[in-house]
């Protein structure tokens, strides 16, 4: 325990899923560990859908970074964002000081891309952050009560309409628990509008929903999404968008497998309400690194996890791009977390540091009340028990004890009532966005 | 049930205590009820300085009007600001439409009031709706974050001196729960500072907290704040305000009962954080009526609640001044909507209204951690058995049963742990309002 080396001072950037697993991982070493995260919380991102949708608040799935390492004597946490890393001085800028370091891991993360349509932003808000999640459920619950003081039939419609652009996890999740807003939670609530005939639109530009999944489970999820009530568009692709519509046209990824409902070649759907769950760019903290960066703008590292020619430096989770693909979920960040935290106790004993293996332990995306696919490899589920799985997988991984007890009894509650308890319109005095 | 009458329409304005009580008391009426507030949800108010001190989520204190009415039938809501009143047309303007009423129940409360310091507004923020309740929360936790990172030994002592001016429940309840923040719940979480030395001072203007209650459960309100480490300063006046001090002169009220802390003549306290508790004015919609006000601008009403020369409108809760003082607490505006509803149903069935008499059954203040004063009148109680008594009340009056299942959860959890669950600081980049 007490040797001549001096103390080395490793610094995690973002508190993320690979940040803080980094640092937990780090509970033991002989070292001082500082986390820097420009919030104070770590947020459970996969399930900020639920916050968007009114289900959850937004501390049920937030917890202060503060309070996860509070036992954890040599680790500190500084609020503040980075702005550059100096690998040659071993430096980290930020925006009003500077944090030297001996092992760095960088867990910044990634962003929504809105590809070469960046103004597209303010129209069609993403679903990354705690505000993200609070603007689309203003958004959401504001167009029934616009649509209910709106007396010209169309504009009525379009308030219902609701489009989200991306069929991935996030686009499949928000799109079921949109439509079993309208169906179900909303029904009594209004006079002169029925919310159940508001229009849930998915479009996706691959031929299929969850393109990352097997076939058959994408058909599935299609399936339980069209069984809600969502319309499903694929192979198409959004040309323009505004405040009153979104205009789609036939994708470039030609109907190959099974494509459910090819696109017409053109098409306008007149909507106030565009959500984007469509692409991700890594954090603007990679282009300050000096490496090469693959084309989404993540770090190339080597496959211990480092910077080419700085074995001191570790990029990981949705920041990192390997060799072999790892896909850009919670789990393979949690795991290259540990594994560089494993790794940096290596060289610091004056070992060689060991390669990464992404062990899959499966996929999960819910689409609504007792709907999911579960991918485990060569078993395939969907339906009542795949929804059980992610469940069972989502509160056993919610940090802070206090949060799963309160997740589990709002979602039981939600289950048998069809009621979601956060519909509130905050940010502004509500009335004034109505027009 | 069938009558040659027209069905009358009732127009409530405001979905505070006053005004969903009536809705609720018109359930049965043979009338169209419409409900006009500019945010979606009613707020249970006397629970906001949780949200703000990080206890409880804004959900669980809000809940969907819509919700609240949804199986009234004759009851409609409207998401609107009420901008004027045309008592002579009888139509209540809202921003960009107008509603016609038959009878009109006026329940827009109260805001604060900064006297004649309106510039003091945006450096001391009062605690009247969500967004501000998330702002307190937001400069609370920030303040101990600026304090962590500071080097300069005063500047961190500034950082974590939070001073309230207003001594009333609000104050009281505001000052308790951030001392019960930096001696319990931040224990752990710092490595640099010490939670537990921060300042917690409260500042009053007559010579006792709680000048409305009785002078014993004052003495016993500013013991208990003392035992939780509040300073607690009286008869002084906050005579200048800015981002880091705050300067006190002896208030022009003579300290005749037990001042027990006399302010010195003049006084400036180095802090980052001020909360403002003191002072509420009406609604600035008062003042279209073109009815006589009283000082605080509540409109002078009859003893039956109505408009002087207009027996159809009806002016309750915080925006009505009665001859006999009523107190400008939930249960007097639950009475007085509940009155205005009956008085309605009255005149249309032909018949006279009838005056106004609260019933006060007492009045609650809550300190801390089973630390509080209540007044039944001749039974003074204060310590764990008032703090029962505000809990029980509390819980038996939060609208909607959910929030009550969650609140009473949360609150077992936090008396057990010390924690507090809601401690995110959102709204932006945290990091970017340290310094």
């Amino acid at each position: 325990m007490s040797d001549k080396r001096p103390t080395p001072h490793i610094v995690i950037l973002g508190g993320g899923f690979g940040g803080l697993y980094a640092a937990k991982a780090l509970k033991r070493a002989e070292a001082r560990v500082t986390i820097v995260d420009r919030r104070n919380f770590h947020l459970f991102q996969p399930l900020l859908y639920q916050v968007a949708t009114a289900a959850l608040n937004p501390s049920d799935i937030a917890y202060p970074i503060r309070s996860v390492v509070a036992r954890q004597e040599n680790t500190n946490v500084i609020l503040g964002e980075a702005t550059a890393i100096d690998v040659d001085r071993k430096i980290v800028k930020l925006t009003d000081s500077e944090v030297a370091y001996d092992y760095l891991i960088v867990a910044t993360g990634a962003t929504h891309s809105y590809f070469s349509h960046p103004e597209w932003a303010r129209t069609a808000p993403g679903l990354k952050t705690i505000e993200d999640a609070l603007e689309i459920r203003r958004r959401v619950l504001l167009a029934f009560e616009a649509a209910e003081r709106e007396t010209d039939r169309d504009a009525q419609l379009a308030w219902l309409t609701f489009v989200i652009v991306g069929g991935g996890p996030t686009g499949v999740e928000l799109a079921g628990a949109l439509s079993e807003i309208a169906r179900q939670t909303m029904l009594r609530d209004f006079r002169r509008i029925n919310p159940s005939s508001a229009r849930v639109i998915l479009i996706e530009g691959k031929d299929r929903v969850l393109p990352t999944y097997p076939p058959d489970l994408s058909q599935k999820a299609e399936a339980q999404l069209r069984a809600l009530g969502v319309e499903v568009i694929t192979s198409a692709m959004v040309t323009g968008l505004d405040v009153t519509a979104v205009s789609v046209a036939a994708g470039d990824s030609p109907a190959a497998g099974p494509a459910r409902t090819p696109a017409p070649t053109q098409m306008t759907i007149a909507t106030r309400t565009v959500l984007w769950a469509a692409g991700v760019q890594a954090s603007p903290l990679a282009r300050t690194i000096g490496a090469p960066l693959d084309r989404a703008g993540r770090v190339l590292v080597n496959d211990d996890l480092t910077l080419p020619n700085h074995p001191e430096v570790f990029v990981i989770g949705d920041l990192a791009s390997l060799k072999v693909p790892v896909p850009g979920v919670a789990p393979a960040a949690i795991q290259e977390g540990v594994h560089a935290a494993r790794n940096i106790e290596r060289l610091v004993r004056g070992e060689k540091t060991l390669p990464f293996h992404y062990r899959d332990k499966g996929s999960l995306a819910t689409i609504g009340r007792a709907a999911a696919v579960a991918d485990f490899g060569r078993l395939h589920v969907s339906g009542f028990f795949a929804w059980f799985a992610w469940l069972a997988v989502h509160i056993f991984f919610l940090i802070g004890f206090r949060n799963r007890v309160l997740v589990i009894l709002q979602w039981a509650w939600a289950y048998v009532t069809y009621q979601r308890g956060a519909r509130l319109i905050t940010g502004s005095d509500a009335s004034r966005d109505l027009t």
